[in-house]
């Protein structure tokens, strides 16, 4: 059915989450105070007496057996190995209604619990006692939700790549193996041969693309399989770099608790006043295996104590000498690559919940695949907090109206009109794409003008059919880079094509960002978008959007989103440079009955209590139909209350375009191509509200040596720089592209590689 | 806010559930051996030792409040009382979190429990406890869903209507009216004047909107108010034909145990192998109230038992005194009246479940008014049973896909497709009706070539709302008779025109139902139907659909659906006669993966286990497109393994078109209209397989007596009847339309009123 798994079960016990020489450690944990809480919890449920009626008052007993068999693997404690034997011969033989949704759970948990029983305290077990709690084990596996064998759903998302597999079929299967090679074999042949691929492909990227709600879970699901399996003795069944996974939601972790949003995420809602806090074993698990401070010290921040279900297996996992790090030994900027293709720049970090923190947090989105499932059709997106979360990512999954398979989440949340990214509208995209289909389901589809569904909607169900078709590929990274400082970047660029997120009604979708740390405490930061957008038809309209939650004000090309109440101070100034003033429409769209407005009707969520799921957005459009359009839209944030903001304008010249903003300027290739050739750009002359020189930024440079000559430009390149310029050799890499010109006054010349030497 | 109520509580305590009066019979039910069950349970309840702490084991302390304060009313036993004020004052200032689904169902059950102990122990509680309790019972007011004052939702269906408001609030607001009289005043008030109004309207029909599921709860919610505000002493809140409800439930409960289906239910499934129980108290408080032994014979047919949550209002509500009477003294027949307009014909009656029974059930439906929330676009739709389900209700109100928001309910299980009755598709409906709506939300619309969604999916929210401006009138009953003999008529007849359930791509639809009982064993019953259709545009193709569980066997004009799996040995013959047979297109659709198709798309629900949701239907179309088209069928039910059906054909007199089956002969007119002229009918000649005379039925008659005339023809009217012939004058009612001719041969003369004189 699947290839035999690589590794299989020593022949020795206990196998099952340690091995006798784990025994030592364990037992000097005991003492550790990050342990207490969790410890004393395990001797309390060693303790419950194990007879007499259940109550509500009384854990499960599968935390029971586990805390019992805990105390006789530790200590050699019969009489809690006796209970342990007991409560796992009476619990095996439980019966389940396997249609209550997520009984799946219950049942793995159990399974595992009673395996650990069978794993340690096998001596105290008879071969018939042996032989009847496989036979149950088996009869349990039976009653899950993935099959027995495992066969159903995908190997990339859904249900069966949670615990299930992960954690209670593997661990079970590693308990009897002696007895009954199957389960293991069955269950580990498949995730070897199916679930690690799939894995490894994303996991060099740092970034899971379920999101923050559902990310978190199921990457601790997937640390289970990292540990059980390792601890059995076959080492990580996974590439080393799910040791980088997690740095997602340290870098996204905005200063006010929550996070930036990401999937179906309705992280602002549960912990609306509070840190917002993932599934209890996640840092502990990733910090632990790969011996990470800055993950165990999150591990801490999120958790104080751990609830019931989880003591037992944090106990087995906690590594002690991991010593917790400050967040602010990290990089400012971090870049997820391939096959994520996502940068976060941030200005500082934040140890504590504080709404009035100076950092600045900054998402730039190319996402080069989408998976569906949780995942949201937000190609391109960006997002922006300060003082404040100022460019959020639309729409919530709570309430009566916004689960899963609600129309706010399927026509709206989801959806690419939610996201800080580009629309093109062809009015006959119904004709093309009638339905959406998943999870054995279909639906009518609705036109938002959006970025299309691979697949109809449904996940791709292992890595073979997510890279085959190239239908899931969704966009392209062409170019990123921060710096010059690594740790305090001045710049941080990212560059992808979008094209393929949509239906051939977009011929071609290039989106530049460039985030700039301006280290100044009253003009902290800004984010440069620059657009190449070209339709297969002039008079499919095109859309830039930038959501908000309270309203926009709107005065010619300036659109102020404002983030006032509810204690937070801080405000995102857009200057819309492209398209030109006399060729641009801007509109607010929302406020009541329109929060969610998708062209004539709102799909609305009536989840009441929070505002972070926002209300507003504005679109940017073109007056004049044209198949290819420009934008380039200059958001900087400051103090809502803040006195003026800095000046921007439009910088032109010859093959580049871009933007000036206070003291900087940033230029980017019109054609999207790399460029090659001699350029010149006659930097804005100096006035008294201007700073002294420019920091320039020139993206789209083809990889070499330029060279940077200033001056009034007359001085040719067989001469010696003239005395007002001066002349720098800087290396344009190829991942990056760009030219980053700190200090700079008058013309520049830049002469590209080949032509200066 | 709303009228102050017609009644106000009497000046005397106790008055909510019970007055002193009422105390006598109640000490007398203690004994009585149907209340055995009940009465043990309140004991017990009453014998739970108060302190300790809650367990899983433990009874709601509602019910141990309820029933210590039971004991107290009964006998004085003042340590109940005491029981029932401690846990009456600690329960009462619980917190609930207003977040959790249907938390107001708890809510309101313990604030009755609470008013009971307020009322009933009076005296044992100070004046400052009550207004200890009365503060707390306001605060457990403003929790509920409804919200308080009760204003949200709509008066005709929603939560509000359930217990929230006709039991819990009024009832509270009973007990604490001295002190607070305005939790009666806004809750009885709303009550008499919106909620009694929209009841009042369909009562008289005997027939609830809201079908077997939804319909028996809403029942039972809305009794609790007849009953509590009875008790105090106002007397019936409604009018009194609310004890003619009720009775659908016994007449389309099956021989197997199970109904035929009425909107959103799950009923075959819950119990697919067993007798179909409702909710507890349902036929004992409308069997008690309105002293009917059929109703209360039907409470001990479904329980024997009665459930925790249900013991006490059971005991309160139980009347001895109305002894069960045996379902066989009911007619076979009974209509439904406006505004429900629906029959059911039956063959017989069955106490027990049965597979093997020969009875047979039919619904003929008109439907007058659409209420949606759990109600389908099912006008003209019919359903047959004969030892196995044959022409159902398709679709299925379980399963993760087929809840109230998914789209197999509300693209296929709600819609007309999935139910016995016509399609008229015009191509463009969507661009006059694009969205669904319902409870806040919007979806796209399908186009199933179906009934119109009235408000555009939305219940109406009141009487005047129903009313007002006839968008939810689907269709008008035009005639309804039964006979000749009342209690076994041999046959049972409906007519309906069905027009308005339509957009106006429906110029006219008209169906006529005759159910014939032949009262003979090989061939028990058959089901004629004869349908007028015309379309506001030839092209608009029209379907005549009949579903089935198991695959259709097309035969030319004959179609055999079979139920001959699982224990069932049924099947359905039908014969299409109209559309004639060089203009019929019968197609078969179903099957797997086309389940519930719909114009290319199957709306799936992957509830697995059931048979009864249907995968079957057939399509019957005209080939040539035209305006007006006929539908004739008959449709017969015998044994699955019969030898042969009886020989059907059309029948063409005049002005008359239809068909004979066996000794059946049933005419109609074909202009739809009342006949008022003098008609004849050659009746087909006799030959050995044929019976010695024809039973005639004639439809469409104007009002008064006419005169039939037998013979060969040619004598007339001045003259005597002919040797060969006979007179008979029959009144034909302005109700019925309709003629009952058995024994007839040859030649038919029928002589109209005014002129046969």
């Amino acid at each position: 059915m699947y290839p035999k798994p690589p590794h299989t079960p020593p022949p020795e016990h206990p196998r099952l989450l340690l091995r006798s020489r784990d025994v030592p450690g364990l037992r000097e944990k005991r003492s550790k105070p990050e342990m207490k809480q969790v410890w004393d919890r395990l001797v309390s449920f060693s303790q419950v007496p194990i007879d007499g009626a259940p109550s509500c008052e009384k854990p499960d007993e599968a935390y029971l057996m586990e805390a019992n068999a805990l105390m006789y693997v530790l200590d050699g404690d019969t009489e809690a190995g006796g209970h342990a034997r007991k409560l796992a011969l009476r619990n095996v033989a439980k019966t389940f209604n396997p249609a209550y949704q997520d009984i799946s759970r219950t049942i793995g948990r159990l399974m595992l619990a009673a395996a650990v029983v069978y794993d340690w305290c096998r001596d105290l077990l008879s071969e018939d006692e042996r032989r009847y709690m496989a036979g149950h084990l088996r009869r349990l596996a039976q009653l899950l939700e993935c099959g027995y064998p495992p066969v159903k759903e995908g190997a990339i998302v859904g249900h069966t790549s949670e615990w299930m597999l992960m954690r209670d079929l593997i661990g079970t299967g590693i308990a009897i193996y002696d007895e009954d090679p199957e389960m293991y074999d069955v269950s580990a042949g498949r995730f070897y041969a199916e679930m690690v691929p799939a894995r490894n492909f994303f996991y060099p990227s740092g970034w899971h693309h379920q999101g923050d709600n559902y990310g978190t879970y199921r990457l601790q699901a997937e640390l289970y399989a990292t540990w059980v399996l390792d601890r059995m003795g076959a080492g990580n069944p996974y590439d080393a770099s799910q040791g980088g996974m997690g740095y997602q939601w340290l870098y996204t972790r905005r200063p006010d608790g929550k996070l930036l949003r990401d999937g179906d995420s309705d992280n602002p809602l549960y912990a609306e006043d509070r840190y917002i806090a993932f599934f209890p074993l996640l840092y502990l698990m990733l910090g632990s295996y790969y011996e990470d401070g800055y993950l165990m010290a999150q591990q801490f921040r999120e958790f104080k104590n751990i609830t019931d279900m989880y003591v037992f297996h944090a106990f087995l996992f906690y590594n002690p000498d991991v010593r917790p790090k400050p967040l602010k030994e990290l990089p400012l900027t971090r870049y997820f690559g391939s096959p994520a293709g996502i940068m976060i720049a941030r200005t500082g970090w934040d140890e504590e919940m504080d709404r009035s923190s100076g950092t600045v947090v900054c998402e730039m989105r190319v996402g080069e695949y989408q998976y569906n499932n949780h995942q949201h059709l937000d190609a391109g997106a960006f997002q922006l907090y300060y003082k404040g979360y100022l460019a959020i990512d639309s729409g919530i999954y709570k309430g009566s109206s916004g689960k899963y398979h609600s129309p706010h989440n399927k026509y709206y949340f989801k959806r690419t009109i939610a996201h800080n990214t580009v629309l093109v509208y062809d009015p006959d995209e119904l004709k093309k794409a009638p339905y959406v289909k998943d999870g054995g389901l279909v639906w009518p589809n609705v036109n938002d003008g959006g970025q299309r569904w691979p697949n109809k909607g449904r996940p791709p169900l292992s890595l073979d059919d997510l890279l085959k078709d190239k239908e899931f590929k969704r966009g392209e990274v062409l170019a990123h880079a921060y710096g010059p400082d690594p740790m305090e970047p001045d710049f941080s660029y990212l560059k992808g094509d979008l094209t393929s997120a949509y239906s051939d009604k977009m011929k071609q979708f290039q989106r530049s960002f460039l985030f700039l740390n301006m280290k100044h405490r009253d003009h902290p930061a800004a984010l440069i978008v620059f657009d190449r957008v070209v339709s297969a038809n002039p008079d499919f309209k095109k859309y830039w959007l930038l959501h908000s939650i309270e309203e926009p004000e709107i005065d010619r090309s300036r659109t102020i989103l404002s983030r006032s109440e509810d204690g937070y101070n801080g405000r995102l100034v857009n200057d819309t440079l492209l398209p030109a003033p006399d060729d641009q429409e801007i509109t607010a769209v929302g406020g009541p009955g329109r929060s969610f407005w998708v062209f004539g009707t709102n799909y609305v969520n009536d989840f009441p209590e929070t505002k972070e799921q926002g209300e507003w957005r504005i679109e940017v459009s073109p007056r004049t139909p044209n198949e290819l359009n420009f934008f380039l839209n200059v958001m900087q944030v400051q103090d809502a209350d803040a006195p003026e903001a800095l000046p921007t304008g439009t910088v032109e010249a010859g093959q580049l375009s871009g933007a000036r903003i206070g003291r900087w300027i940033a230029l980017f290739a019109r054609s999207g191509e790399r460029l090659q050739e001699e350029l010149t750009v006659s930097l804005p002359p100096l006035d008294e509200a201007a700073p002294h020189s420019w920091n320039v930024v020139i993206a789209d440079l083809a990889e070499g040596l330029w060279t940077a000559i200033g001056g009034d430009g007359s001085s040719s390149l067989s001469h010696a720089p003239s005395p007002s310029g001066r002349r720098t050799v800087c290396e344009v890499t190829r991942e990056g592209g760009i030219l980053y010109l700190p200090g700079w006054t008058g013309a520049l010349r830049l002469i590209p590689p080949g032509l200066s030497g």
